[in-house]
């Protein structure tokens, strides 16, 4: 399922194939966020036309709308939004933890109200897998309790206590073979960045054997310094043979870091939310610089150079200044396809470093 | 420039085409809107895949944003939004009248303030052309007083006697050479509702011998009744080796009777503008028989027939649904794709029954 190809002398960084059942991903790899069975501004053959093998979609969201019903009449979510790569559907846990403002923890699960409509829910590890198999993903992530940064230690205990238990339970639901061989299933390490709590988390959940492991709880307003750390510690405690993934960063140097810390996959907003708003990611000359430029700057008013020299060539920065200065919706589909483009590249670009043994 | 290939024996309907410096366009035909250098949601490319051979811009919201001295350093329009077809601008005039609340008619012009920013300009027949031959319209037309559609008689004798005298100050400077053989120039007729005004203001028009006519102050709310009957004492008074153009219209019956009154070419907002609301038009079967149907109703929330059978068979109504259920911006741009797809083959259907004796 994964495959270590190789391990670089300088740092932790791998190169991998992550073999899935729409696809084998070269690792590291970042996954293009569809929150609501779209990439905001895209189609799915506009992510194929990127050069994206896999995207990520929100269990919370696609579980409140369209809905489990027409997602199984749709045949999953692949059908649904016409999209024949991979799909990594997250548990759900984060979004409960962060949107829904009236929630319950139970032992069993998480009670909650929805912020669309107040409507009263329950999700627990069985019911969070069996979401994501209608959904079809190719990657289901096991539900997790993940606690805000500033949470006190107590709170960060007990969320590490019952992500264990919970991680338990989906094990038990998995072995008893109800959720195919197809799906791969990674379990969440929590422990916020106490130590002694993630190496706990870690521990505990690799026990259990999944097929990768991701970190969460990071990228969600701790410094990037306590995030290194964390990573630093854990990592190397982690699975070598199973892939590793850590959930919801980042800006490029996040990604960078995270990869010579021995991190194999990414998903983040920051792309395409950062499109929307008219910044872009754009690269200097080869390699892994860049710069971030704010297309509604007055000084693009007239720089007839293109947006960038890949997919959108064709198109200038004065043109784009134009359609964010008039509010034209096209400015943030161009914006969207170029930062897209940029994480893609950079992922491509981490990857050929690490080939070389330039990281 | 213009070639009448066929006349219909059952009504004034007429097949032809229209040569311009970007490409011949067959007749009748419709022209999707690109306002601010833009369609809604789509590229150029977009446009070109679609099928249109022409757009149209508008002078009024390029003059004011991004103003003509990007547009010159751009190379012009087509450049600037990477469209090698065809592009039709209007005059600006509908816009002073509509769009800016304060503006003063003037013997020689118009003087408004911005409705972005409340500056003052002064549009004269002269910089209208000005304008139009640094946007590089294949298609200009000449500065007209639109008024509104209650404008009383003598409000409309006067917009007839301003609009055929900016006319005349447009043609000589035409005469002068300054704006090369490249362009064409249509004028606008004006009158309203008023058959004496009409035929005016047409007989004026005429007079000054321009490439085309277009019939202008029609689709500002008065009735389908009114308006076709204008266009049946109108059109076999115009020239009939020159195109004519119905500004501003309309529905596909809107457009199906004005072909059988002799027009040939059209413009509206209503395919772009309408997708954005959810409401599609969809073909029954074969032929110009048709449905608008509104994406947001909770019927098609399990409808996974497709969207059309052209350009967006696979994408399903119940995911389109989702889409604008959602708020996702995609939606709107699979809407837009669909109506203009519309448009576009209502017309080819229209030549083809013009070409096959039917209108």
């Amino acid at each position: 399922m994964f495959k270590l190809l190789k391990k670089s002398n300088k740092s932790q960084a791998r190169l991998g194939s992550l073999k899935t059942a729409h696809g084998i991903l070269p690792t590291p790899f970042f996954m293009p966020i569809a929150t609501k069975a779209a990439v905001k501004n895209l189609t799915a053959d506009d992510i194929k036309v990127l050069g994206s093998p896999i995207l990520l979609s929100n269990t919370y969201h696609l579980y409140l709308t369209p809905g489990m019903e027409v997602m199984k009449m749709a045949g999953g979510l692949h059908k649904f939004m016409d999209w024949n790569g991979a799909i990594l559907t997250d548990s759900g846990g984060f979004q409960v933890f962060s949107l829904s403002k009236i929630r319950k923890l139970l032992p069993g699960g998480v009670e909650f109200r929805s912020h669309l409509d107040g409507s009263k829910h329950i999700l627990t590890p069985k019911k969070v897998l069996e979401i994501q198999k209608i959904i079809g993903s190719d990657i289901a992530m096991i539900l997790d309790v993940c606690p805000p940064s500033m949470a006190k230690r107590e709170e960060v205990a007990e969320a590490v206590k019952l992500t264990s238990k919970w991680a338990k339970m989906a094990k038990q639901a998995i072995m008893k073979g109800n959720f195919g061989n197809k799906q791969l299933h990674f379990g969440i390490i929590q422990g916020g960045i106490f130590r002694d709590l993630r190496e706990k988390s870690l521990k505990e959940l690799v026990d259990l054997n999944f097929d990768g492991y991701a970190v969460g709880g990071l990228a969600v307003g701790e410094t990037n310094h306590e995030m290194y750390e964390v990573l630093d510690y854990l990592t190397p405690l982690m699975p070598e043979k199973k892939p590793r993934y850590l959930m919801g960063v980042g800006t490029p140097e996040n990604i960078i870091e995270a990869v010579k810390r021995g991190v194999d996959m990414f998903d983040c907003v920051i792309p395409t939310r950062e499109a929307r708003h008219g910044r872009l990611y754009c690269f200097l000359g080869k390699g892994l610089k860049y710069e971030t430029i704010n297309m509604t700057n007055a000084k693009y008013k007239n720089d007839f150079s293109s947006i960038n020299n890949t997919n959108l060539k064709k198109y200038s920065k004065a043109y784009l200044h134009h359609l964010f200065k008039t509010g034209e919706p096209l400015a943030m589909r161009l914006a969207t396809l170029n930062n897209l483009d940029f994480y893609l590249k950079l992922m491509a670009c981490i990857r050929q470093d690490i080939l070389k043994g330039k990281i």
